[in-house]
């Protein structure tokens, strides 16, 4: 069985624990049946024995396999990964979303998409990632009473990212302490007003109004604080041509929308400032997770 | 001149400062030049003789027209009003856009909609009522630097609205004073994230999605403690099929959307539980101003 899932960008400026996108830069996993246990791991994370033994997608897989299958069985896992870890980019939504998925599919079990989504939630409490990497394309999602409520849109060719990876990360949980407790009405507002207007320019392809609807008051300058260099990428981002540009979830990448015309322009200008950094273009990803049997 | 404009919903719940739409419930101005200057007012306000000599509309229209013209003219203002005073349905807001874009109409001087909104702003600093108000449909709105950036969408026929217009006003200032000046980040992310939900469901004509996302922790319940008859409205609409049920602005009409065929049904219930409040059903709007010359 192959199993493949997309990155994500989570919270676009203001859409906090809410907008997401989908990228097309995947993680894939082939899972044998086997007389023993064994593990191979290509790519992101490759360079980090760790990850063979202690492995999230393996403990994942296990907890949701045992429950639903009564023989033993052992499997091979062979993974081929694209998705940077601890970058910002869903690398544990790809890894729990595709470990579940998996779990269902190799015993031939039915599992639709809002199911898998609301499975998900007891291993990462916000649906941003989770949705996209799911479903593909541009999502909007919240949450009721431990289920996961979405609305998606596709996102067209003429876009494309400009994905800056930094070479050091900043902690999820360092990222979320540095965050206020508590909101002025005012930002509060003007979070709800952005975020509204911003899934409004997606779902109506009016992309003119990305630059104003994408900005934040609630964490964006809190995390990028702790790597200045980033509101360094942002105005250089914006000064050639980038529609918008936001921090990828809690960092440290920065994740830039552009027409794909001004692509080259904009990646060679990052690249020449930023020498030190990942830099690349990518398209979108519409499809969502990949399973064949 | 003939010139008339709808009322408008704002807030819709989660939506707060951002969200808004345009009702067929309008009021009309027709604005003659005569010798001498005379005011009559029918309908909604006619029975407040106060409001024939002390007339927002007359002092926003003076105020433009002596910017924009020379001469010194008298006019006849006749007007006939449908849309209620103080009751959260954007009377303050169709009166200023229509005796702004009246003054610069009668001079025959061009004035687009984006600078109309920008103009309404110094009278009124949010723009959840005049952007549905100028545009028609369903709007989202944020402010930037003193300038409206909005994005619409029109309202299918299949749906319709009921208001339930209660006896009495809450107050719009002591309807802000009631709130709170913080918010937790939990509920300034609930607000976030049903906000955007609620968009991309108008957006995407998602109708079904419209109950859990017209959810809101912002000022619903702080308005409507002051009024809690309006709790037992909201639930006996929700209870007889209203697609969604939300204060109106900030109150204290109460504001629902059904589908066109269960209107009836809606408005029935609603009567029936309700005899001292108005309760009808109406239509959108998705003309929004009208100048006729």
């Amino acid at each position: 069985m192959k199993i493949s899932v997309p990155a994500t960008s989570a919270n676009l400026g203001p859409g906090f624990d809410t907008l997401g996108l989908a990228l097309n830069i995947r993680n894939h996993v082939i899972i044998k049946p086997a007389r023993f246990h064994s593990v191979s791991l290509k790519g992101e994370g490759s360079n980090n024995p760790k990850l063979k033994d202690n492995n999230m997608f393996i403990s994942t897989f296990n907890d949701f396999h045992h429950n639903l299958s009564s023989k033993k069985q052992q499997f091979r896992f062979e993974f081929q990964n694209e998705i940077p870890l601890s970058r910002g980019l869903g690398s544990s939504s790809a890894v729990i979303i595709s470990a579940i998925a998996s779990a269902y599919a190799i015993e031939g079990i039915k599992l639709d998409n809002k199911k898998l989504l609301n499975l998900a939630l007891s291993y990462e409490s916000h649906p941003d990632n989770i949705t996209p990497a799911v479903m593909g394309g541009f999502t909007v999602s919240t949450i009721h009473e431990n289920e996961v409520y979405f609305i998606r849109k596709e996102i067209p060719k003429v876009l494309k990212a400009v994905v800056v990876i930094p070479n050091r990360a900043i902690s999820t949980n360092l990222s979320r302490k540095t965050l206020p407790f508590k909101y002025s009405k005012e930002d509060a507002i003007f979070n709800i007003s952005h975020s509204s207007l911003l899934t409004a320019a997606f779902m109506t392809e009016d992309f003119r109004m990305l630059k104003k609807a994408s900005k934040d008051r609630f964490h964006q300058y809190y995390r990028m604080k702790q790597m200045p260099e980033l509101f360094a990428v942002q105005k250089v981002a914006l000064r050639n041509g980038a529609l918008m540009s936001t921090l990828s979830g809690s960092g440290s990448t920065f994740f830039n929308i552009v027409y794909s015309k001004d692509a080259p322009r904009v990646v060679k200008k990052l690249q020449e400032n930023f020498p030190h950094f990942k830099i690349f273009a990518c398209e979108f990803d519409n499809t969502g997770i990949s399973i064949e049997n």
